[in-house]
């Protein structure tokens, strides 16, 4: 790992993209949800192109309209990871779990096991839980967030403190002599408010050690466990300014911590419809949207303009009159960018195909679009690299690898291939075993 | 499934097999516990014969001296056979998960998923921990029995409920309309004392619906609950009269239950070790035990034997005023085994290498001795088939598919291949989904 390289994952999660309506779509398989070939062909053609990972972000309920679209999270991260890992070779895998349901035990001994079986290239984004819909499913009510996060720092120290209690000074098996020396292999007695363990669990090392953790920029508590334990920080920026930002308070906060701030890999989520031509891809987006009543969208779009009344003509520029009524809010980088399109002459629907509503920033455009809004951001130190979502991924992921990635090495920011083989080697984070000694004063 | 053939699981369990001392032969990948390779290899093997299904056995501690053997039991169940899910295409998957610590709701969601993207093929042996090392790495004090079989209980009724949640009556995904129908992806509102959840789960049918329950024939409690729910039962009885009183008891209970007794598989444990001549299988074993101090089984041989004084020759057949000492205990199915070999003139060494303290019935013998003894314990109603255990996995699975399932299939009594898809097509258990009507009633 360069650090003149980008690092560039990309969300599997549901097997048909991050558009809800990619389903319909005349040349989808249907059946993706539940077909593993599907997820695995996605995961083989990321890994042609050189990305450092997949990712599947993860709910514990069901999420999405069944009457319109698929369920939008995965059947079962880990699971489907591990069929993933048999049909692949180099690409880290990383899944969501979250930390307040799993036992940490169970959770260590799968997400090691899968670690050891896939010679070490899975990531594991730890996140809490925060919707009364999957407390449900537990019969639970949500915690209060102080109960929440507790747990997250008990969860993190146990299972890391398991992944480490099997020591590298165990040895390998020697069939002339001992399997492994039983004094490396020791119980960790960690025992916190909501969580505890005796241990060892009987994982021996990965090739990498234990998985990378990932964790979500999210609230200030989250953000604040995420420079505890993270290696990878993946967050939802919605402008450069806004990523630098946080990047750097990051940063800033781990030096604090007494990390070096190289250690943590700061990912932006961006999502991308390619086409020949920027027409080409709107046309794309808009054959997604087709089944969206537009009358919403419209009428947000109209607010984020800064317009008094509402757009009547959705296929039609705006008129010189409202062109010069659009007023951005300077706060707001979806206005700022609605606006942008409106003076460029775009009509009010392309301008949603723009997919200036999409919860993270999106390029609907060409290859090169694409490659530019990667560089300029990697460039201007707002993210080590992007989360990548596809609106239709069967047939995204291949134009990004085919036409994207090339570009990307050519400008010199994405490594040619795998440099090695672990995730821990593709993103460029440092070993770990075990709880990190940044930490072994418990949670704060 | 014709019930003129028996159905053969085989335990992969830890990758080695049953005899600890297996990870030492010089022809065994002594890294076979953590090299999913070596697993796959096995499991493939065993699809070749035909074999119904492999089990993965569970223990959530580390269980086993690893000065002397590897851990016994397999990192992680459900991410073991997930990846051999992909790597293999017929044989069923069956693995060990605890109700005592998993949550439904995330259990539910892992088998049912495996299920979904093996076509099919999962079976859940589903059973109570009871191991105060367990609950240690809980950091939980084992509950009274009757607590223990309470959430049994609860596990069993809300996972098969969340299971059954998304009906099959919601279709499949229609591109020109809608994705499934919702008014058929229901809540399940299925609360216990220990356990509950909401619903729905995420999860479409399988191409058997939902998987296959195996139980354990443990203790009363155990048996009572294996009745209500499982499709299998695995037990270790130690001779035919004590699998055929067993399976009575059982198909009588079913009945009494108002399950139909044929839908209730009774498989027996058995071990083998197999070898050109008796003569040359003894040897494999003999290799196997040469690790073991020999002074301890000696002694317990001796009281086996019913003999008042030691056994100090252990490579000389008895003499002939010892064979007229021996006297088995009537009760005791090993002790009546090993005053046989005695009187057949082998030796004390040759006796121990015939496996009588093994857990559970095994033949140290030819291919044709090891199907006799299959043979005999079906033909005489002791089991619908077994669940097959080797000393040495990477030696005995491929012997038993070249030597031992063409006999049986000459008898005509094992199949010719896979007449079906799914596990449950494999051993010829009834369709289910959801929570079978006969347990409605709730936990007892
Ligand atoms: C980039 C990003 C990715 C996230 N991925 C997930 C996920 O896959 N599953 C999940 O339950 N929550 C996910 N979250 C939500 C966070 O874990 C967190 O629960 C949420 O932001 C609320 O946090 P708070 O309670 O600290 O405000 C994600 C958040 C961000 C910013
Ligand atoms: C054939 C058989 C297989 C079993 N397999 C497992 C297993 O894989 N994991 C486990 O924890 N217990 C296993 N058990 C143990 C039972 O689940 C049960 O806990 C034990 O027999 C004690 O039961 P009791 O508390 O009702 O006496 C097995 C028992 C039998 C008879």
């Amino acid at each position: 790992m360069n650090s003149e390289h980008m690092i560039l994952g990309v969300a599997l999660t549901n097997s048909f993209g991050a558009h809800p309506a990619a389903w319909r779509l005349p040349h989808v398989n249907p059946e993706a949800y539940t077909d593993i070939d599907v997820t695995v062909e996605h995961a083989r053609t990321a890994e042609r192109g050189g990305l450092q990972f997949v990712f599947i972000a993860d709910r514990l309920f069901l999420h999405g309209d069944l009457a319109v679209s698929n369920p939008l999270f995965n059947m079962d991260p880990i699971v489907t990871l591990s069929a993933v890992a048999q049909a692949t070779e180099r690409i880290g895998l990383a899944g969501t779990a979250s930390t307040s349901f799993f036992e940490p035990y169970l959770l260590a001994r799968q997400l090691k096991t899968l670690d050891v079986i896939s010679n070490g290239r899975v990531g594991w984004n730890a996140v809490p839980s925060f919707e009364p819909d999957a407390f449900a499913n537990f019969g639970k009510e949500p915690p209060a967030r102080e109960k929440k996060y507790e747990r997250l720092h008990e969860v993190m120290q146990v299972v890391q403190a398991l992944w480490g209690s099997w020591g590298y000074e165990a040895g390998k098996p020697d069939q002339q002599g001992r399997y492994a020396d039983p004094a490396h292999v020791k119980p960790v007695n960690l025992y916190g408010t909501q969580v505890g363990t005796r241990g060892p669990l009987p994982v021996p090392p990965s090739e990498q050690g234990q998985p990378v953790i990932i964790m979500p920029a999210s609230s200030g508590y989250g953000l604040q466990a995420a420079v505890m334990y993270a290696d990878i920080i993946i967050a939802m920026p919605s402008s450069i300014e806004e990523g630098r930002a946080q990047r750097q308070a990051i940063r800033q906060a781990a030096a604090q911590a007494g990390r070096n701030p190289e250690d943590i890999k700061y990912l932006a989520f961006a999502g991308f419809t390619t086409g020949d031509t920027e027409r080409d891809a709107l046309d794309t987006r808009l054959a997604l949207d087709a089944h969206t009543d537009i009358r919403g969208p419209l009428a947000r779009l109209s607010a984020y303009l800064g317009l008094q009344q509402q757009l009547t003509r959705p296929d039609e520029p705006l008129t010189t009159a409202q062109l010069t009524a659009v007023q951005a809010h300077p706060q707001d980088a979806r206005s700022i960018r609605a606006v942008e399109l409106a003076h460029a002459g775009w009509s009010p629907r392309d301008i949603l195909a723009h997919a200036v509503f999409d919860p993270y920033p999106s390029v609907v455009g060409t290859a090169g679009q694409v490659a530019d809004h990667l560089q300029e951001w990697f460039k201007a130190g707002a993210a080590d690299g992007f989360m990548l979502n596809f609106d239709d991924f069967s047939t995204e992921i291949g134009n990004f690898v085919e036409q994207v990635i090339p570009v990307l090495r050519e400008r010199g920011i994405f490594h040619n291939t795998y440099e090695g083989k672990t995730l821990r080697d593709h993103v460029g984070v440092p070993p770990q075993y075990g709880v990190n000694p940044r930490i072994t004063t418990g949670p704060q």
